[in-house]
């Protein structure tokens, strides 16, 4: 059996773009773990969400299961990249509902990643979390997203301040993207401008870079993904 | 009976700031009604919230309740001033404990608040929010407390956009106080300098004015109460 030459979780691990990032470190030979609602084949271990219990449940369920996985073992990395979308303004009648489901998507598995980090990244690991661009303003189409996707924002400078919690020579950092280019994007935007989305393998290729010690940017940065004609350039905010 | 000069909602109506709000208005002879936990007896109707509910069940009780009490009328003001506050970075025990309590507290009431100004406020009423200024930064000793005030401030923004669902030619505006001169505030500080606190009464004449149509800000404004040597300034973001 080779020697693992690095451990990373990555939260939303069965998603379109988790699973890139679970093929792409596993092709450098490390070793991943998937934390997810359904368990991702070519993953490690698997981490399983219960997305019936409540924020506090779900913690303690997915620590104690990341507990029996790691033992002694530390983590170079936890890429979150779990979320959703859905729109909606005040007026909308599942205003509240959609609010509702965009914080458990996006800043529950943000919390619990910067959690499980705070307890099992090394010195110098990174923590990724993912933002979005359009909620840096207002977004009155889709209220509930970007009260979620600032709130992520806002915890990445937190966590990336003095006494914010993790090891103290790690990075956190995160990705603001417009449009990811996913099959299910592809499915409901038929018609959309694919030279502006941005490629899952771009993305996972930042994180594999951090996880390689190079090109990592300022501690806490926002970093936007513009891509047009199919070129994406990182934009810290 | 005189007749009624204005009718405006206290969300948080029974907590330091709420009693002001609805006191304040009295003494105008404003219809006052109060939501909380708990009954304000000094209301002209009560809404209760039950925080056993979760957030769409709440929604649904609070709107229940608002319609049975305001039938045809509508409102010139909505005042969000629920809230709590709790620390912890990512390390703390209760970090997620603690994010789920201010979530709960600041965003389900801002969000319920925005929900009954997009159905019953008039064409020219406001709604005030409750934000923070240290949320404008990161807060790594009150992560939780931090994510759901900037979460705030960006339905702020929404709210205030083109499409946002509020009333055409209503305001939002948020006030971000640094430490409200409130009796718990003196308990739990009893050495604290209080000349840099904000009387609660100086925020509720803000609201005041608001209703009158005098001093209204920028639609969207992040209003800072900036209190030195018991002077208050109002510091847009």
């Amino acid at each position: 059996m080779a020697a693992i030459l690095g451990r990373v979780f990555v939260y939303g691990g069965k998603g379109a773009l988790g699973s890139v990032c679970v093929s792409t470190f596993k092709t450098k030979n490390w070793w991943v773990g998937s934390i997810d609602m359904k368990p991702n084949g070519a993953a490690d271990a698997n981490v399983i969400v219960n997305v019936e219990q409540n924020w506090i449940d779900q913690e303690n369920s997915i620590l104690n299961q990341i507990q029996e996985i790691l033992g002694e073992n530390k983590l170079d990395g936890v890429i979150c990249v779990a979320g959703g979308w859905a729109g909606g303004n005040a007026a909308n009648k599942d205003f509240i509902k959609n609010s509702d489901m965009m914080w458990k998507q996006s800043v529950w598995s943000s919390v619990i990643a910067a959690k499980i980090a705070s307890q099992y990244l090394k010195e110098d690991g990174f923590l990724s979390l993912t933002g979005a661009k359009p909620a840096l303003e207002g977004t009155p189409g889709m209220i509930g997203y970007g009260m979620a996707k600032a709130a992520v924002h806002q915890l990445t400078k937190s966590l990336a301040a003095d006494g914010g919690g993790l090891p103290s020579q790690s990075l956190v950092a995160t990705i603001l993207p417009v449009t990811l280019d996913t099959p299910m994007n592809r499915k409901w935007m038929p018609k959309a401008d694919t030279s502006t989305w941005t490629p899952l393998e771009f993305v996972a290729e930042i994180f594999w870079k951090w996880s390689q010690n190079q090109e990592r940017p300022a501690n806490g940065s926002l970093l936007q993904l513009i891509t047009k004609y199919n070129k994406t350039e990182i934009i810290s905010v």
